[in-house]
């Protein structure tokens, strides 16, 4: 399911290839916490365009994605205000009205609806916003607009994040050649107070609605769903797809379903990209794993057992440790609730098998699988041979970077 | 519910009031992974005891966990031998064999019958056993069998720990004075390769055996199953409680309700004593901090509320960095399933209100809560306001120690 990028494809590309027929972006230093860095950013587009959004099951949410929602109703927008630095979580009533201004000073300057306006926060949470910074960096903002402006875009939205994160993919779409465009950032994944995830994808096709909403919503199921870091999730994950429809494509609608396909396929390229990107940037992270799940009897259950392997703090230190220790597996597959029968299971990691029915192979399985754990990618196979599904979960390595990370950044 | 013992109090106290009419204990090097180290325990009691027993609820149970549990159906037991090094976990037909044979040896010893002994062991997972050292200590354990000997097998028990866990408490029991001794080994709560979670309380009151099941049974889930140091459980988790009537006392049954309570909840207090030493002792753990859920509609609820915020990395980080970061608990609540409206939430840190009404009280709040946080135990008081169940779990900081403990210490 992940593209299986090496670290050193996570780079940054060049910026020349990065633009979308009718989107441009911008990002400025508006001093919201910190100086001398791109904090606000906005995306937009020369037309209103169809737009689906996915938000965080917290049941705390921030003021902007509880505005963003309300506003999707409609399932239009034009714009994406985007700041990082505060979060806009837990400030109540007047975070909301904060939320609703900064959208009002964008729409002022952009001269379009308020209501085509989306916003979107990263950062500390519980602490009011200020006014001015907001104002002061708006004309200068919208001035600064341009088709190349993405990666700087991605930038602002960076808070502990090491690297801008950009996916682009050009699509055949009966005839007419479009582009996807997606930005995110994540870092501790999902974490509340600095590291949101957040993803905005930008495409010129031009699809109907429904059709868009399904293939957003599948999609995140598959893709940012799917990945851990730290099991915690945010008050502000937010995921905007935007449609404008300048290729001019004929409609991706239900009585086209090939071209929906080809379309669906590329959207979901772009979103396990963009996933896999968050991980291997995951904060402190040295190696980037996927736990496979296979042979259940249950899908949801095959998932709920990689998702727990995946978060054991006690496996996701063995990986930093290099420590092919699959007890630590066996141990958080069983508390997982998933049933299957331990003198089934075999433990992989990529074609170096450790354990057979229930048993470890010895010492030189374990040397190999350790050789396996050297590498900055691997793949931990579990096969319970009990059925026929699979669950997989792409998670990275808990190192001692990550507490010197989450114990000091605030202060 | 748990006494907040401090750091300090943790320490051994002297052996000589750690004593239980008719029991004995004694501990000796055999070698079982590492050399000179006490790796080896036994507990006897003169007289076949009323027996309970709680066991690890993964699916994947080491021998024997699976031995004791067949054995205990009749409730009565004499003997408990207990190795660390290895925990005889994965192993198949041959681990279970070694378990029955050990078990066979220490009978011979005593002679007693094979099936009043049981077993438990911790260590690695998943290597097989060495005959060899249990055959060549046996003689010299039973010999060494003592009524000061429990400090010594304590110390056997241990693995990461980096102390021993006794709690002795005198009781009256209609006019006739009894005790009840525990000792506990935990470190890595409850982490499966080096560090299960086991627990042995011994004690001379005469009780019968469905009066002493019950006891044990609500005592386990009012005090080890409310803490967590990183939320794995082990494949070798064992509380096993002994009564073998030495103190002569009416029996503790069923229409001796008033000496009954009293036994309760002496033994209640032992086990919690027992599960804070431990969480104290977690693996690199600089706090003890108790997280308190109240006002919740429901108990279970309020339960997953504290278990999620006591088990959030970025939370236990926070504590670490001593960042009073009441975002993190506010997500960690968020994602956790229980019912609440985020605008009612307070939190407090030990009597240092931080929250109120889902707002944060600002910068002066947060020093006074940053100052809480400097001592070695506090609590976290996260109050609902929609219902009137609480919920309280005890839990320790993470530390870059965990990271070094976990990441290296099979190699």
């Amino acid at each position: 399911m992940f593209s299986q990028t090496l670290f050193a494809k996570q780079q940054n590309r060049s910026g020349v290839f990065m633009r979308v027929k009718g989107f441009s972006a911008a990002a400025v230093e508006a001093g919201i916490r910190y100086e001398n860095r791109l904090d606000l950013g906005l995306i937009y587009s020369d037309r209103p365009a169809v737009t689906a959004g996915v938000f965080t099951t917290n049941r705390v949410q921030a003021a902007p994605v509880l505005l963003d929602k309300k506003r999707l109703q409609k399932g239009q927008a034009q714009a994406i205000l985007v700041n990082s630095g505060n979060a806009n979580a837990c400030t109540g009533e007047e975070g909301m009205e904060f939320a609703r201004l900064t959208a009002d000073m964008a729409a002022r300057e952009l001269a379009i609806e308020p209501e085509l306006v989306q916003v979107a926060s990263t950062g500390v949470i519980g602490e009011p916003l200020k006014r001015a910074p907001f104002e002061r960096a708006m004309p200068g903002l919208v001035g600064a607009l341009s088709r190349d402006g993405f990666e700087d875009l991605a930038r602002a939205m960076m808070t502990t994040d090491t690297r801008p994160k950009l996916v682009h993919r050009t699509i055949a779409l009966d005839g007419v050649l479009g582009s996807i465009l997606g930005v995110a950032k994540g870092a501790g994944m999902i974490m509340p107070n600095m590291a949101t995830m957040l993803c905005f994808v930008l495409t010129d096709a031009r699809i109907v609605f429904p059709v868009l909403r399904d293939i957003v919503a599948k999609g995140v199921e598959e893709s940012f769903n799917r990945i851990t870091v730290d099991g915690d999730t945010s008050t502000n994950d937010t995921v905007l797809v935007m449609a404008n429809g300048a290729a001019g494509n004929d409609w991706l609608e239900e009585d086209n379903p090939g071209a929906v396909a080809t379309f669906r396929e590329t959207m979901e390229e772009v979103f396990s990209e963009l996933a896999t990107m968050i991980v291997a940037d995951g904060e402190g992270a040295t190696r980037l794993v996927t736990i496979r799940v296979e042979g259940a009897r249950e899908r949801e259950a095959a998932l709920d057992a990689a998702r727990t392997i995946a978060n054991s703090p006690l496996v996701k230190t063995a990986f930093f440790g290099q420590d092919p220790n699959w007890g630590r597996i066996m141990a958080a597959l069983g508390r997982s609730g998933c049933f299957f029968h331990p003198d089934r299971v075999s433990i992989s990691f990529d074609d170096v098998m450790m354990v057979k029915n229930g048993l470890g192979l010895g010492p030189e399985a374990e040397r190999n699988a350790a050789r396996v754990m050297r590498q900055k990618e691997f793949t931990v196979y579990v096969q319970l041979n009990d059925g026929v599904e699979c669950g997989e979960i792409l998670t990275c390595d808990l190192s001692d970077e990550y507490i010197a990370i989450n114990a000091d950044y605030r202060s």
